[in-house]
């Protein structure tokens, strides 16, 4: 794993706790709501990931990109299949999503750094 | 199939015929790229189709939506699957989306008519 | 109450229904968290119908908008105080919300009829 | 001019007149602003009416785009060009932009009927 | 205060002056608009700047959303109330907001320092 | 040429490479699509920038605003057709544009740097 990944995973595991910490009720269901969506259903958890991905590719929301990005990562989902869901993004979503892709591919090569 | 879906698939293809004699190079060329998108690849078609209906919930464009729910019909996606791709738009893209999930399941209905 | 009002609570109403009946774990509880969202807390059901409005006006979403003016309406919301959450919408949002203000004014007055 | 552009203007001049009557004097100041912003300057008025329906095409908003198509058929704008216009919008905002780009070419027909 | 803010504060005052200083007419008149906006009138300044924030964060814009957080700051928010706004906008918006949450909190919290 | 245009550049540079080395066919279709889109035609190039330009801003991708700004230095657009640009982004796009324009202001500025 790379510094962008140890970094986005310490900020986020940090005010996430925070965030809970505040005492909302409708900010801890949200939670706990995204957890659920993502589990095995009729749809793979595996699928819905990319699912998950590709939504955020196409709103341009780089940390939402980080997050499923590094679930898919966990899935054992194929470079290959990583620029298709890349390519499915820049289609739907136009040429506004190519910096998200950059910055999304370089992610990428982060969370496979030290695989062999 | 139901009267929305005929209405839909007949303004769809009597425009695109206009766009494509319009003479422009590079509209004619996003058709066919977004032929080539949805092929068979590194991911299924099948599953691309999924990816292109999440993408067009999440962006909320009704007949993007439309497009991809036949697409993933003639895939032969149950409906148990489409309203998981229905909880991760909703989930990503918040309750904004649920105006569009209500035409998107009026539409898959109309889909399914006919059939047993 | 115009027809334009029956027509969104008659469609809502039907639609919302089947896609509660889908069996759908996460859509189910997306609804009982949009209900739980509005009520009183540290910031009052008014209020925060206030802030549904003016988002779902920013996210140009006609039905969202449909639906927060039918509870600002039931809040006792003064016209006055609707046309300054116009002003703040179209001001953050641009005059890309404008078409959106148009309609969102044609269903205050709906809203409105038969009131003395 | 064919029904559409009369339906489109009769609508938007009405609920104009109503928001203008409104006493609101942000949606006022809106208004003029918005008016000031196409007018001749450092760029020609007409090229800023390529700009504003470039911009609402790649917002999607329909009716933003009609009221630009309005304005560039009055700067006798060609349909080569506009084709250009709606390139530029379908590959920086992507093939979600394809429904709007059918509606927007059949309102600048609409535009064009009776023409010689 | 902490760094965050005075950092903010400081780029957006450079910035506004050079904005405001190229001479052009309609980007000056929408700094004074932005200013009559959120003034006092049928609906108080405080509960615009609650507007303002809400919409900033469903508009995933993370300035837009320090410099109205900064504002209910002023203005006495407290906590549980901005966790309110929070919560409305990550349920109208969905998951895509929350990362920008995350930002909001940590930007809240240096708006607090040094506060007892 | 200032040290934000260096780096823009040298990361733009060897991301697009990765992306296009990669062997996703549709990626690659895009790149090229892109580059087709923005020729002389029936519009001219620049005009076409300047189409490129308005439409990153209102979509709020400072990455795209920050090339399509680098194109229009190329043609020689000048100061104050940009600020034109800027104020057809942020009447149709709202307030929400100005920390995008702030960034791009300053952008403008480090391309300038160095000419007399």
């Amino acid at each position: 794993m790379g510094k962008l990944v140890e970094d986005f995973d310490a900020y986020r595991a940090k005010m996430n706790e925070k965030i809970l910490g505040g005492g909302n009720k409708v900010m801890k269901r949200i939670y706990s709501l995204d957890t659920l969506t993502y589990q095995d259903g009729a749809l793979s958890g595996k699928t819905k990931e990319m699912l998950g991905l590709v939504s955020s590719m196409v709103l341009r929301c780089d940390d939402c990109i980080k997050y499923h990005l590094g679930k898919c990562f966990e899935y054992g989902i194929t470079t290959d299949e990583i620029f298709e869901i890349f390519s499915v993004a820049n289609v739907v979503g136009g040429t506004i999503v190519i910096p998200h892709t950059r910055r999304a591919l370089e992610y990428w090569e982060e969370l496979n750094k030290g695989l062999k």
